[in-house]
């Protein structure tokens, strides 16, 4: 699977267009349907052999025996654990993936699904990949700590007939118990500011500014970053900054949640394991072992949440805070690196995540990076007791709409389980050690590149080409190449903010389709003279950083002045 | 396409289970994987041939053909009209696609689609079915309505920089200016009360019965309806109620748009084009023909919203109202209806609900309803004018996050592409007529069946079974028969609330794999002796209506009064 060289790309044709695919009032006939689709897979064809930019496993020959499956509208409609009355459904094959995942996550598997307990297991296959799953996530987290009832929660007979949440008024002591806060590194997805919003959760760098400003707990923060009334926009600061590997600052983000735990607010933080630019790996044990003792100063440890407001005597025991962990991309593999360390092949893994650290509520990651999908898909997995109650059973269904999409892609979960049927956990060890010591080989050639460039005092490299490569990081960075090489590898180019001065990387993700031999191909063009020189390019003279570089608006609430 | 009968189920084969598809630390062998495989698709064949209770389209062979492109990921990732940088990509197929909904609601097409008119359609195709197109719409509705800065909006250079939305501040004289309230019938998808939840957009029954109590407009709800101090809870009452067809009740609606609209509050209304159970058309071109006085009357036309709070000379002139058509099944055929009206083939057709209606501001469909696709899909269309400003522009993708799933499905949009370019205008609309054809036969059917066995006193059906079917419908209704009917045909089955009573219903959908052959054997099971004697069946001596029929919490903000 991992070694096999791609196909060499035919010689080169036209690129589709529109007026290919336009549509009429006429019918396509056979052929001419059947020209306009080949030159659409002679397009990915040619560009799936070089794709290096993205976190995409295109490995993904296993599916094309699945084709006879497109034949049927699979729909995993309503729960993995209740199955409706719409029968054309995978849920076995849904099951064991969540089976196999729950495993490799350690969370308990529960000995009757349809009822687990409350430290079991509980999750679903995805239909629109990490970003459905992060978006579930932050909602159930947000329910979660704004007091409402939850799946395990009996609620009165008067409350369920309510039509608002049934939901917890705060104590008198602490108008903050039930008004959560979001902490996220600078590295974190661009779907949380957009999760941020459509949820209405504020950061705390937005809930900062407005209502603490100048009381920011960190040191003043470097040139070049921006800040909102003394807090750091955009996320908590990352280890060495922009230059740094992109791992979560842990003593900024223990200060940070320290500050707004003494102030009352229930706490929402998450952690990347795989980030998107850098595939750093936040360090989840050592933070959650460091914030433990915060948590449990500031009473956000199994804290009587009194959520049924016909009933006050009712209520339910809940932790303050929830931990959500983005695996998107290492999720999928970063297990696989811990038991390769255990036998020996590589000598130290990333950090540990999973549910093994009582403290992690959820964790959601993608399908078609690491694995590899041809749709978007991944898993979202959380603790049984934490989900939140669904807003209505439909009849309709006879299944709980007790996920994100209702109509559920049976085929993603068919393709997740093809996946995995066909390795073996070796294969799955040997191939994460190995694609790790692919990224390694592409950091150190691109380190020699970068001397060799400085040496030979090549224009528009003279300073070498800042090469960036974090621990067990499956990205490598380098500085942005000309236009005809990001394009022809499909390299991903961001700006990054260095000391005030902003400088265009691109990145290389090292995934199992990536070979040693393709790596040397792209630093045969990187090593060309001029491979650099961006100069003909129009945007090379741009403004320092754009504004888009920072995240915008993420909630509506115009909070109001708190103790 | 239509009128091809399904092969003949196999004989009976023992069914898939959880044991079968189990993932250990082994491979399974190709041969084994095969085996669970072909057990998978003869669960599927069997059952595909008979399905008949709900609204999926599983005529999909020409889909088979698309098998080779399970061997890419494909991503449109970003924005439709926007390509990234990554280059496995659908785009052209999927601006085909929107190209042909955007003439068939008729939305106008952009010049220049990277930039269009504030009036002209931009969409794009959904990855997680209609579900995720609601949730967008309502999404950007509620942003529209509550005062924040949209794409068009141009924002000064100290707002852009804020963390907060950059968002209206109300007027001294309307403190509800910017505090939306939804409006829906009963008959919507509880992906709506969901939606609701996550957005924290409160329903008019929720803000009713919290700050106006026993104020409400309607005539006193009618024995067996739930209410919430004098609030009808659940939505909208249809005309007719749970014994009527299922559309909008549009005088009740006018009166309850009419007293919040009074109140100062923007409008948010959701319109069915073929609703969940009962698949009715509300009259959108009627209700908004009854609603635009309304609007007018209370200032909710072209108001001024001063939305950069840095600048309150900024004004963005918009509409106090949005209304979004959920057209999950019926946006996708009701069109060709139309067409087969004035072509002669059927005599009426269900009422316009398109972007000719200047009030429409979004539509949504899904792909694997009626047109039938191997995954779920859909379409997302709006006004180009409307469109909110994402949270963010990512460099990493190069293309803005303008959609709600970031990754999106290439192969959905290859799919969609692929149905449309199979049939000629002529042939859907053919298709559309014949599809209306095979309803009502069977509706004919069932309700002489309905006399016969009342004529013979059968013991459960003395009444006869209570046959339901609305205008242009695609469903019919009738009293539920015993679980070895509704198994065999994968009947959906709701229980209504008749005068306080409880009546369980099935229904049957008719899409286009659904042949007059079919519905005869479906009828020919249902005139047995016994075929509706439930008795033994333990839950048909079930409690009036279960408390899960009733719609919960749509909101989590606790109303404050107001004026």
């Amino acid at each position: 699977m991992i070694s096999e060289r791609p196909e060499p790309p035919p010689a080169d044709l036209p690129e589709p267009t529109d007026d290919d695919y336009r549509l009429g009032t006429h019918a396509y006939t056979n052929e001419q349907r059947t020209a306009v689709l080949a030159k659409l897979e002679e397009h990915l064809s040619r560009r799936r052999g070089r794709l290096l930019g993205y976190q995409t496993n295109l490995s993904l020959d296993g599916h094309a025996s699945l084709g006879r499956f497109l034949s049927y509208h699979i729909n995993n409609i309503g729960d993995p654990f209740v199955d409706s009355h719409y029968s054309l459904h995978s849920r076995w094959l849904e099951r064991a993936v969540l089976e196999h995942y729950a495993r490799l996550w350690h969370a308990p598997l529960p000995l009757d699904p349809t009822a687990p307990q409350d430290g079991d297991g509980w999750g679903y296959v995805l239909s629109m990949g990490s970003t459905e799953g992060n978006l579930y996530a932050l909602w159930n987290a947000r329910d979660y700590l704004d007091g409402n009832a939850l799946v395990r929660d009996e609620i009165s007979g008067d409350a369920s007939c309510r039509t608002t949440y049934i939901r917890a008024k705060h104590p008198d002591d602490n108008p903050n118990a039930y008004a959560p806060v979001a902490f996220f590194s600078q590295e974190t997805h661009y779907s949380h500011i957009k999760a941020m919003r459509v949820l209405d959760i504020p950061t705390f760098y937005d809930l900062g500014g407005s209502l603490y400003p100048g009381q920011c707990p960190l040191e003043p923060a470097g040139a070049g970053t921006q800040t909102y009334n003394g807090w750091p926009l955009g996320g908590v600061p990352t280890t060495g900054g922009d230059e740094g590997p992109g791992t979560v600052d842990v003593d900024a983000l223990v200060a940070l949640v320290d500050f707004f735990a003494a102030k009352g607010h229930p706490v929402l933080v998450n952690f990347n394991i795989g980030s998107v630019f850098k595939g750093a790996y936040d360090d989840v044990e050592y933070a959650c072992e460091r914030l433990r003792p915060v948590f449990a100063a500031h009473g956000l440890v199994d804290r009587s949440v009194r959520f049924d407001p016909d009933d006050p005597d009712r209520v339910s025991v809940r932790n303050g805070y929830w931990i959500h962990v983005d695996g998107a991309l290492g999720g999928a593999y970063a297990p696989y690196l811990e038991k390769a360390r255990d036998a020996g092949l590589i000598k130290t893994a990333s950090p540990v995540f999973d549910f093994r650290i009582p403290e992690v509520s959820s964790i959601v990651t993608s399908g078609h990076k690491y694995p590899g999908a041809p749709v978007p898909t991944g898993i979202y997995m959380s603790r049984a007791g934490s989900k939140l109650r669904p807003p209505s059973d439909p009849a309709v269904v006879s299944s709980p709409d007790s996920t994100f999409a209702g109509s559920r892609s049976g085929f993603a979960s068919l393709a997740m389980w093809n996946h995995l049927a066909q390795f073996s956990e070796e294969q799955q060890v040997r191939q994460a050690a190995e694609v790790l010591q692919v990224a390694e080989y592409t950091a150190d050639r691109l380190r020699n590149l970068s001397d060799l460039l400085r040496e030979r005092g090549e224009p528009w490299a003279e300073d070498g080409i800042e090469v960036g490569h974090g621990d067990h990081a499956l990205s490598v960075w380098f500085q942005q190449p000309r236009a005809e090489i990001t394009e022809k590898y499909s390299l991903a180019c961001v700006p990054l903010n260095l000391g005030g001065r902003r400088h265009d990387y691109s990145h290389v993700y090292v995934m199992p389709h990536v070979t040693r031999e393709l790596i040397d191909e792209l630093l045969d063009d990187l090593a060309r003279p001029g491979a650099f020189d961006r100069s003909a390019e129009g945007d090379a003279d741009r403004p320092p950083l754009p504004r888009d570089h920072i995240p915008q608006a993420p909630t509506r609430t115009a909070p109001s002045p708190r103790h």
